[in-house]
């Protein structure tokens, strides 16, 4: 999914035979803190560096070989197993995680967070029999990777030198869900979890700040969606954290998609797993963590927030076809010439990194392979018939502006022209997606100071945006009478004093309320 | 891993709430037999040109529009979800599944085909609580996916039109193994898995052996390792499958590895699952199959193929890192001058597309750096000293080759001649890979004549290559007796009339005894 890059999941579970020790392929890496993460990390090997960077770290000052000599590798000669396990270990290829199969968590893990487990016990899915046997432990299909990550967190972590910690994954989880929806809210979905560990509360904040600012970035500037950005209430932050930020995007039936979160976990796990570290006075003290991520959902928003009636509409940045080319030829002795232009068109624009198709099949028209394409969202497409060969030209329709008002004739096929024209309509249909979505979604967002107007926008369908400092209760009342919820406490906030909505008691920031998928 | 290109698994399942129809994100995808598959799969929208291609297949020539107004879209004001659902189905980003969570796969389907229940059922993880209650069909966490796959097959095929068919995921699989090691045998491991459909059995067999080519060509020229390519025996060959074919490559211990296969399937699931096709003259047929899959477990062969006692050592077409730069000084005055010419030499790198890290950590010494990233199996190493900087030239190290000889004094900085000099090498690290592995494996096979001298060669730690007909029975005593299996009857066979070394009988091929993981 564009500028976020891929990490495959933690995927191998193991242990010697003769051995408790098992080793998963949790990967970390340490980074200043101030660094956006953007390096791919899509390899297991190629993971190896960074976690390179930490090793290579102080550890014990004059004594540098000491670490090294820990690591000593088996002669392979001596003992061949010996020998392969150590590579493993020392060039730190996996590590022993607590259940052969790092999908896999102990039950016993879920329970330890006391409002993790009230948060996710009814959506779990249990492997009970394993290999024909009935298992001593349950084992619980991840529903989100925090527990596990402690128990790792608690053996790679001695001393402040081995903070700030991060480690990225992307890896399918399991909820069972009761009502799904494609991509929205599945069973089984793909998604991006980061978890971090820092040595203060201060840090552990700005983490998750940055990351929230990386998703916005992400939703802004790659899949063209306007989302509000903000802070959950206490009644819908993750179940485990102190603190939950929020993307909050709306979609073309104005319902709002919560598309990615940011979490200040604080201490909440590292109490409950014993995380801790040894900090620069020699005192120990508990982890503070975040948690943040963005999963195939975001595919979801992004067909609810650009397409329409005749299909998807994908912002050109991350469409995987940027343009189709159409060749148009009725007689047989003017489709040799029309395939040649098409092709030498196909080829101008591929050199000029652009993501181009070329649909030359004799078996459908060009009407139908219009509406085929502009239904999988294809931002451009270019037509190109006798006429145009004669006059060197082409026509080159906008997916976003439907008929003959997104048609442009004769724009010249000499490469300079054409990619110059194309490269400038897709940037053109990236900022005019979000233009679009933008104008919507502040046309849908209405501000209110009572409840009843609140009432009064959530049944028209809108989002509310109104001053609130009433309680939880008061806030599930909102819920159960409207169906609507906090989305967010917004970053953005309107300047002046406030009344609270619900109240009148002073209120120290507005909320956003909405209906949700 | 290198050539091979990485396609996320199928991740989701769902149902809308009040429906029985429930959808997967299996992609599909034809395409020419002859063609290899090399384009990449990545995310799931950059999986739709391809089954696009597909749709703009021919269908119902002469009613062009037919297949576009199957796929009418309800209009978006109408009914939001609906038109939401429609968009998904007609621009093919998900199909609906036997299990909300393809992760997961009905009981009753592993047991539809009589070998592959028997093959897999002692390794199955059964989930059987989900959301809190007892489900009424067991769920098994995929071990592999035929069955899901003929699943869904049966509903995208229904004409010869439709043949011939390829899915490939990258998924996560899980095997309750009760022996593992970490890589080649582990619960959990992700993998490639590709399944085709045809519409004969000489199309099936014919993909069987490119894909086996293509494994084959991937160990050789990426991994460096010299793999022989084979069938596998009756007693091998993949629980459903007609026949396996398989690379097998030789460890360090001289052990075989398993290290790709590739299965034509014939019509045994299609006939399990009713997989059919109408063909060209109006019956039913059964469709061929195949199936093929590369894993993690190619990791651990890299490592036992190439590795030493001082760690890893990766091929350099396959090394996240293939140079690293160690900066040495000792006085501070020196330092400013060598990090400067540190940076520039891995811009000059960097710029020609090597990959290349500098460690210019203060922490450790050049001599722990040394070790440290030739554990990590960098293929060659670049030193810049003071003395480097005054004369504008480094020093180069292979990690293949160990100590003096494998360093050369007095490369010039010079980026023509520098980056002339590292490609060069790198490439001929990566052929001297292969051939010290061809050596050595070469060494290790001992043409076999007799049960006697068979029994000889493998105990001394040897393969055993010689004629083969007898019975599966005389195979498992071998095993029983020796611990040693037919890892595969090569593709590459010996000229003239052979003897089966059991019976004495004619025999057409010499088959390949080894231990193994």
């Amino acid at each position: 999914m564009g500028a976020l890059t891929l990490r495959l999941t933690s995927l191998t579970s193991i242990f010697a035979a003769s051995s408790s020790v098992r080793p998963s392929l949790l990967r970390r890496r340490s980074r200043p803190l101030s660094l956006p993460i953007r390096r791919p990390l899509v390899s297991n090997l190629s993971a190896q560096s960074t976690a390179a960077e930490k090793d290579a770290a102080p550890e014990i000052a004059g004594n540098q070989k000491a670490r090294v000599s820990e690591q000593a590798i088996t002669p392979r000669s001596q003992d061949f197993n010996a020998w392969y396990l150590d590579v493993i270990a020392s060039a730190e290829l996996a590590d022993y995680g607590p259940v052969r199969g790092t999908m896999f968590i102990p039950y016993s893990f879920i329970e330890k967070e006391a409002s993790h487990v009230e948060g996710f016990s009814p959506e779990l899915a249990l492997v009970t029999v394993g290999g024909g046997k009935e298992l001593e432990e349950k084992l619980v299909v991840r529903p989100t990777s925090e527990t596990i990550v402690n128990h790792m967190f608690t053996q790679w972590i001695h001393s402040y030198r081995d903070l700030p910690l991060m480690i990225n994954q992307w890896a399918n989880v399991t909820r069972w869900e009761m009502r799904t929806k494609p991509f929205v809210r599945t069973l089984e979905f793909l998604w991006q979890e980061g978890h971090t560990a820092h040595a203060t509360s201060e840090e552990a904040e700005e983490e998750a700040l940055q990351m929230i600012d990386i998703y916005t970035k992400f939703a802004y500037e790659q899949a063209a969606i306007p989302v509000i950005t903000g802070r959950k209430s206490r009644v819908e932050t993750f179940a485990g954290a102190s603190k939950t930020y929020t993307i909050e995007a709306m979609m073309g039936d104005r319902k709002a998609l919560q598309a990615g979160t940011s979490h200040n976990l604080g201490q909440n796990f590292s109490r409950a797993f014993a995380t801790q570290f040894t900090d620069e006075n020699g005192q120990r003290q508990h982890v503070w963590q975040t948690s943040w991520a963005v999963s195939t959902r975001f595919i979801g928003g992004i067909i609810m927030t650009h397409g329409d009636d005749a299909g998807l509409m994908l912002p050109p940045k991350m469409a995987p076809v940027q343009v189709v080319i159409v060749p148009i030829w009725k007689k047989a002795d003017e489709k040799a010439g029309v395939l040649n232009a098409a092709s030498s068109v196909k080829d101008v624009l591929h050199v000029a990194g652009i993501k181009v198709k070329i649909d030359d099949s004799d078996q459908r028209t060009p009407g139908w392979k219009f509406n085929f394409w502009e239904m999988k969202g294809v931002p451009l497409r270019i037509e190109i018939g006798p006429r145009d060969v004669s006059s060197g030209s082409v026509v080159i329709s906008r997916r976003d502006v439907p008929g003959k008002q997104g048609k442009v004739f004769g724009i010249s096929m000499d490469a300079s022209v054409l990619v110059a024209y194309v490269k400038d309509k897709l940037d053109e249909i990236q900022l005019s997606l979000l233009a679009k979505a933008t104008a919507f979604r502040d046309s849908n967002i209405v501000d209110v100071t009572s409840y009843d107007e609140l009432k009064e926008a959530i049944s028209q369908g809108k989002w509310a945006r109104g001053p609130w400092s009433a309680s939880d209760e008061e806030e599930l009342k909102v819920k159960e009478e409207t169906g609507a919820t906090i989305r967010c406490f917004p970053f953005e906030q309107p300047k002046g004093e406030k009344t609270c909505l619900m109240t009148g008691n002073p209120a120290a920031e507005v909320a956003l309320f909405a209906k949700s998928y």
